[in-house]
């Protein structure tokens, strides 16, 4: 099963599509000035991408880090770089409520992982009838996101994406399991892998979340070795001064050797 | 630090309190019988209890199984088991909107395991003034919460209680780190073992959770030797026909002997 | 089922006995001075002590800290202590060679964790004829110590402990299931319960393993009200100063205090 | 840093090597066929490979699991491939005493993952000046792996390997952490893979370990994507009646498919 967004086919016999972006929106010059970056990084390989951005961030560890620009201003942006830049936008969502909105400005609404097994969410953002990228919760084995699944395809949208974004493993630290991925796909929906939250360190003794930014390409050539339908790797020009998942964000001057890499890795893996 | 829910105390100090009720509800007469039986349970040793009942299980791992009664009608019978019964109520709440309502009915509001770093519902809880129950996510360390806490707390609502339910441990098990207990106690907050859920066996190859029930009393018997504020104990009149959480309630027949064991523990602890 | 060793019947229904002593021997006059106050330690509750220190710490992190006096003047000092003090004696043997001398000095061999899968010690253990101390592979679940005292109980000697000392949860922590207790216990067999080992924090990125001395007692109280036949509790004058496992000994003169506490636990849970 | 065995040399620029062979020595007829097989295998891709077989396994799940043909035995039969084949030979120890005779016999000793903690073993394994393959225990973090290889560069000898083969991740269960490759890179010397470890059930409710072949390439190609010097790939002509690790080996007539693929990741990452 394939999942065609705007003009994109995403599934295990397609090229490797990335979702990409900013964490956080930051301002509508910050989003075209990186959608830009990200255009250019992707044109050499022809890697289609979906640009990724948030504009609430609605459970940081701490109260005291910044949020982001709303849903209002953010959607209006995310709208508007789909209409400049001809990309498939997604962003993700809290509550049932922000599902039809984000449906408008976006043509994938992202279920985060603590979030994949609230059942109203799922349910909206099913209904709405745009793709959903579900990410697997961090404490789901990945066969039970086969259950998740089925919750959204319940409303009768059956483009679902799985995306695997580490699994906890002691405290404060994720693991990639690469076995969960083949597991994933047997639900036969495309399977993306998240190479940037995988290698987070949540939480912490401090008030934000660390990060391993030098892992996030390893484990992202493992994924494409195993066999992904996309990868989803947030990026930044300045990530130790961005606003949120500094830590683990691609600096965006990196990211069209990173694509490449990645690419040589699918091509080969798909036998093209 | 201690919080006081009608006129019980709960802190570090005080013999144990009870959390109690079956894990859904199911009618305002079944309601009605469990709290006869609770009563009847805690009468021996003089142990208070705060009723707890779910009226919408919103985070099921499958569609398929059941939700429960709905705000309303679940709401009104907690009310009048607290008007009849003269005991606290506790309900767990799943959107920011739910709060307000929540909080007319109950005395205690808790946050659910996967939706404590929800900023947007932990201020909404907060703001109501009633006590906050919030569960540890399986997710998170123990030092973690310390983050939730502050968010709860920057409402001007101090009235914070902290539980643990159990930490991820691989795939489909939680282990209860009981340095755990401890560590939240830091935060001056009550701590909370939660015996139910702590043996739960998450999500699993099918469509419902497991559980081993004949863990619960030696997991509970261990949290009183280490030292919390109260106990967290689901129970049913036939928990293997109960419609969630059967795997690991305690039949309610059993619950005077164990609450009798329980408070012989923390009685010792506390110098009593 | 119970173990006699000497005249210290231990089982569950005996009252706990405790193995302890220092990690480490470092001297004839140290071993002395370290067996008068853990027998003044005891005095007050009439408990039971095997006297236990290692005398080659042949699996440390690095090559670069002691391991001390050696199998021959350990055992010798190992054997006066029992003839002096009258109790019983304890150390971990590491080659199936080193079973035999052990057992003339000491009354119990122990298995290091890390070595409870192997066959030819423990066959060698079992042979002596002496009570055997195995503890849980860190990477072993508790249903699986089934498996490994049957090993020895192939030899006839079914004089066996099993010893819980914590269970990989992620990288250089242990976290101690309590569900593991009563699940070893349904071999028959008496079940240990680790306190020291249990806080270690196993390799680190230094040298040496780290630990949480202030969660050993925390640990053993949980133990006790769960159920146990024995406790194992390292101790030292300085642990700060001492050669090993000092993060995690417990002062030699907060042993009665904490000695007594545990024995109210235990007297309550058992019925006394 | 590469490490040179026989004219193969082992190094993170030089084509993958080969760790392979059955689990256990059957018989001379039996390791002749399987080497012959692996050769064949190997052809295509001219990769270089290390003949591996167990003379005893000696830290089987249960005693009545099958041990094998015993050390002199063994060695005889690994001698005479590695004469007749050309090929290195390996073999694990167990014992310190086994290490200059297996040192005879193979051209690698490998230290069991359980044993990689015991001074005397690894001592005594680098005093032989033969290549030592480390398996990183269960129970430790990549990073402490740097200590492991210290002691047995202690005796003169830097011919180390480290080689991951999962790391425990609750109860019977191991995760391949990626990341773990490039940290044990750091120490210089060469990182294997084993791919057939990795996907081991150890222990169970049983009596012997279960395992998940079909995750044993989804590992290996991983491994390649992100770098290592060589693979560890347990094969069998009928795993499912090998006499042991047969739920985890490959069948050895999809080994040269897999040699290809794995080839081709390596070949793309080595830019070659």
């Amino acid at each position: 099963m394939s999942v065609t967004i705007r003009d994109i086919e995403i599934g295990d016999t397609n090229p490797i599509a990335l979702i990409t972006g900013p964490c956080q929106l930051e301002s509508l010059d910050h989003a075209r000035m990186m959608a830009t970056r990200i255009a250019e990084a992707c044109a050499p390989t022809g890697t289609r991408f979906i640009f990724k951005a948030s504009y609430d961030k609605a459970n940081r560890s701490s109260l005291k880090t910044a949020r982001g620009l709303g849903m209002e201003e953010g959607l209006s942006i995310l709208s508007k770089i789909r209409d400049e830049f001809g990309c498939p936008t997604l962003t993700d969502v809290h509550l049932p409520d922000h599902c039809a909105p984000a449906s408008e400005a976006c043509d994938v609404i992202q279920i985060p992982a603590f979030l994949c097994r609230q059942t109203d969410l799922l349910l909206a953002a099913g209904e709405t009838g745009v793709a959903i990228n579900v990410k697997k919760g961090q404490f789901l084995a990945p066969w039970d996101m086969e259950n998740v699944a089925a919750k959204i395809a319940s409303t009768g949208n059956e483009r679902i994406m799985l995306c695997d974004r580490g699994t906890s493993f002691g405290y404060n630290t994720l693991v990639s399991d690469f076995r969960g991925l083949p597991i994933m796909a047997r639900t036969g929906y495309p399977v993306v892998f998240d190479a940037t939250h995988s290698v987070q360190q949540p939480g912490g003794q401090g008030t934000t979340s660390g990060g391993q930014r030098e892992f996030a390409p390893v484990l992202a050539r493992a994924a494409c070795a195993v066999g992904v339908s996309a990868l989803f790797i947030e990026t930044h020009e300045d990530p130790d001064n961005a606003p949120s998942d500094g830590p683990n964000m691609i600096p965006v001057d990196q990211m069209a050797d990173l694509i490449g890499t990645l690419r040589k890795i699918d091509d080969l893996m798909k036998g093209r």
